[in-house]
């Protein structure tokens, strides 16, 4: 629970339009694979349950995929590690809808590597509700 | 239709005040060439129909352009391939306006490839209404 | 005016916290040369009045600066280009906050070309009112 | 205080869900090392007193880091200079929550050096309350 003079942070639904794990990268050490992230922040007491459904453009979404943010904790949550029901394809466009069980904060971050040199994204996550 | 018990995922009326597709790439694969997308998520049960305008810095706006985003499926849609009721031009600044029938999350994503080497930037559109 | 039927498309007052023009560039073309831009939107049917003022770290704020977006126009404004009251200094922190007569969209965005290789960054400024 | 014909500028709690700083720059000019900024504009007539709270994957928070930020100034602050009550870990993923005693917008940004070439990202933070 939050404390009652503070506000809770954050939401519990967030969505990610955007989703695209590139299959190349400059070096295989797990700093440098391209990688897609959502960075969950779960800043109350309780755990936070996490449920990801992640949507494509011509098949029927996959998930939903479960993760557990602790109290006080960051998960900076690879989309590239899911593999639980299934693996997201590399080189596909995708989008995720986040659901928590309490407030969370979601930023979406991409690290392309493919290219010998570096590129970054990143966006807060749009707050559903 | 959203359940009864889900909040709808999205806002129907978007902006991205950015806009710029450099007419040069490293590459021709595809996945390599200069754009400009507009990610769009509808996550609910029923067809989006989707109508863009395109405004520009010394003449008046062009479209409607209008797509279709199917229930729970993505459309990472790129500026680039837009072409009625006119292509968008390159190496010119724009901006958007996206309305949707049903409530979608917009982000909006370039990737320069001008350069030998990439560069990404991205943000949640802004939800007008 | 907006029309009845349609919503005002954005904010009269947004905040860009980020703020750095860099000195040096790789190459002299105008696209080329790194910029800061506030890229604004006026998706209405009247003509938006823009002042800009600008903060910075250990000195009293620079400004107003004066642009107008015409009706139906976007402008992607370079803070490079800004020298009324006085030019924005290089390789300095500043920030931000833009007032409009009307409902406008603005967007942040950096190329950053110190390097041969660009960097991109892009961010939906923060809607205060 | 705010002028009464004016809305304050920002809120006063926000939060930034990705956090890492890259602990290898190309070079070490200040501008040129990797870091990771929270930008702090407080637009309004009174000091800002700022404390920020960093969260870990594994470990209780961090803090809370205390900063000011004068009226009508702005303070590129570098995650990297923060050393009270003790340094940010490099190459460890964090998020924070940064609350103020009055309004301030907050943007977070970092330029990734690791690489000879550099890579940017920035977002305006989640405003929270």
């Amino acid at each position: 629970m939050e404390k009652t003079d503070q506000p809770a942070v954050g939401r519990r639904v967030w969505a990610i339009a955007e989703g695209y794990i590139p299959s190349g990268s400059v070096g295989q050490a797990r700093e440098q694979v391209s990688h897609e992230a959502a960075c969950l922040l779960n800043a109350g007491d309780v755990p936070a349950e996490v449920e990801i459904t992640v949507y494509f453009a011509d098949r029927d979404p996959a998930g939903p995929y479960r993760v557990t943010v602790g109290p006080r904790r960051t998960l900076h949550l690879r989309f590239n590690d899911l593999t639980d029901p299934e693996p997201i394809p590399r080189d596909t466009a995708y989008a995720s809808v986040i659901r928590a069980s309490v407030p969370v904060v979601v930023q979406h971050t991409r690290l392309d590597s493919r290219d010998p040199h570096f590129a970054l994204l990143s966006t807060v996550a749009f707050p559903v509700a």
